[in-house]
């Protein structure tokens, strides 16, 4: 039987702490933290690196009443995987209920927009979304809808758990570039992509109207302020999703849903 | 000089506490909490019974400094409005950074699915949504799409803080009704609503190929869980939103809001 960690001072719990508090600490070490075993799984089956696996005792218990072992993780993390008491999975949890199993997770690669879009793909960009929930469903839509890459432009952490949570595992198949905008329209202007300011109530092209063609990037900002004037204006066009009444506008991760949905069918 | 309200055990106090607290309250008292300045602009100009207004003395100077009375209240809230100390504020408060104005208001009326459903409208149908974020998003965005009626059953509650939030005051605007699935299935017979099941990854007709008339009305279910297999085979159809790749599911919110913008457009 494994040794049992119980000490909150243990290296690796006070690194996944850490990790889980402030993004200077996840930009830092190059990791962010995963928990839960459904998102350690997609980790896994994505060959993500998971440099350390801490499971508590009551979980590993759980796991070998279903029959299951660590199977799931490659050797390489099954043999760094750590034992810990259930009572320092509590400190470690960031969610009630917690399944207790962590692991910290080397940080996705968001670099790399030269190589990330091409003249026939299509694109969300998103602009000063600032909502980790808001941000996450978007990169889980994207791809569900086969969008080929998102580009985050001014936008909150997309490795903070929150983000990570509501991405349900998306994070590790969809591309994300995280990106100035004026690195984000070079690349539109090199590879010839139509892009779309996505703006409400003005005059603008309707979402029902729009024929997107491969080759088309849309624009969605900020939650509270849509996007800035200037950003409107290096655009080829915008697009508007028409309402109904007296709503004044969408809640910026439906909203995006909804133009990806007609972008990608 | 009105008189500013100091204690915690004022009864109007005492009372917002609870409608934020507890469903039996709210539902006990037949009323539901209100915060911040939009919510209850809106509440005012949809004509919502606003009980009791409490403002705190930082958010009166705000308002007055921008010119701003309380005109936006009719006249009888106006009269039944209750300052507060700040400090009275921050206690009431749900959110960080709190505009420091609240409200109890009369609860909507969440009856009269019989009235609600008529042959050429179109709906949606929520089964076992429990966050309330998405049930304030789904009523949001159906409110924007023109949606005749959102019809919930079993579902959190929708007079809660936080789905009332998530709303954005079309929760004023929106006709909701809260009834069994029999009551409802009883109504599309009545009717003659087509009923489509939302459903994953099984042999459905494809959202893209559905083309909804008058009269139908689309099912969304649990979060985790989807809808139970005896609400599925109670409906018309069953229907599907193809996915690329290995997402096994969108959030119930974002498929709701891709179906309802099918539904309506």
């Amino acid at each position: 039987m494994q040794r049992i960690i119980t000490s909150k001072d243990n290296g690796s719990i006070k690194l996944f702490q850490k990790l889980s508090a402030a993004k200077k600490y996840r930009t830092e070490y190059g990791m962010f933290p995963l928990e839960g075993l459904r998102l350690i799984k997609d980790a896994a089956a994505e060959n993500a690196e998971l440099h350390c696996v801490m499971i508590t005792e009551g979980c590993m218990k759980k796991l070998s009443e279903h029959g299951e072992a660590l199977d799931f993780l490659p050797e390489r993390a099954r043999e760094r995987t750590l034992f810990i008491s259930d009572e320092l999975g509590e400190r470690l949890a960031s969610t009630e209920g917690t399944q207790g199993i962590f692991a910290t997770c080397e940080a996705i690669d968001t670099s790399g927009i030269s190589d990330a879009i091409k003249s026939n793909g299509r694109y969300i960009m998103l602009h000063n979304i600032q909502d980790p929930g808001n941000m996450g469903t978007v990169i889980r839509t994207a791809d569900a809808m086969g969008i080929n890459a998102v580009i985050a432009v001014n936008c909150c952490d997309v490795q903070s758990p929150k983000t990570v949570r509501a991405t349900m595992g998306s994070l590790f198949r969809m591309k994300i570039c995280v990106a100035s905008a004026d690195e984000a329209f070079a690349e539109f202007k090199e590879k010839n992509i139509i892009s779309y300011a996505a703006v409400v109530g003005r005059d603008a092209l309707s979402l029902t109207d729009c024929r997107f063609k491969d080759g088309s990037a849309v624009l969605i900002g900020n939650e509270g302020n849509g996007l800035p004037e200037e950003i409107i204006a290096r655009c080829s066009h915008s697009l508007t999703i028409h309402m109904h009444g007296n709503v004044n506008s969408l809640n910026a991760a439906t909203a995006a849903s909804i133009i990806m949905w007609e972008l990608t069918k």
